[in-house]
């Protein structure tokens, strides 16, 4: 994946928040498919809106009462990975 | 895919706006998976937000002026037929 800019995540309103850009729609769309496939292994899934070459991703916990907890900073972790190892 | 809830398109704010609630995530994401092949083929792309197993699209033209135009009508046509096809 050719990511453009990411950003650290950043904790407002009680949810952990990142935005990335890629080149395109597809870069962008095959990252979603890996957090999918994270998202499922994790049995903890985002809030996400994606446009054109744009993901942003808004971690919390809905069980925990829509806070941040260890579910979304393990998600967070494992989602960096995503995008280290896929730097060209 | 399993789908729970469609309501018709609306227009509001200058978009074409729908929301989709399926069974669960796997039913929701193969749903965007589709409409991902869609838009590339249309060249034509949603915003859109996922969360758990709902959907929400936002069908607008950027290079119009951020108006609802043809290609969106068209769009929102394919994606309700993908739906249509698609109930079991």
């Amino acid at each position: 994946m050719e990511r453009i800019l990411q950003k650290q995540w950043e904790e407002k309103d009680k949810k952990l928040y990142k935005a990335v850009i890629f080149k395109d729609f597809q870069e962008a769309f095959l990252f979603m498919i890996r957090v999918a496939f994270l998202a499922e292994k994790n049995n903890h899934h985002p809030k996400w809106t994606n446009e054109w070459n744009k993901v942003e991703i808004w971690l919390y916990t809905h069980d925990a009462g829509d806070v941040v907890t260890e579910k979304d900073r393990n998600l967070a972790k494992e989602i960096d990975k995503l995008l280290e190892v896929e730097i060209r």
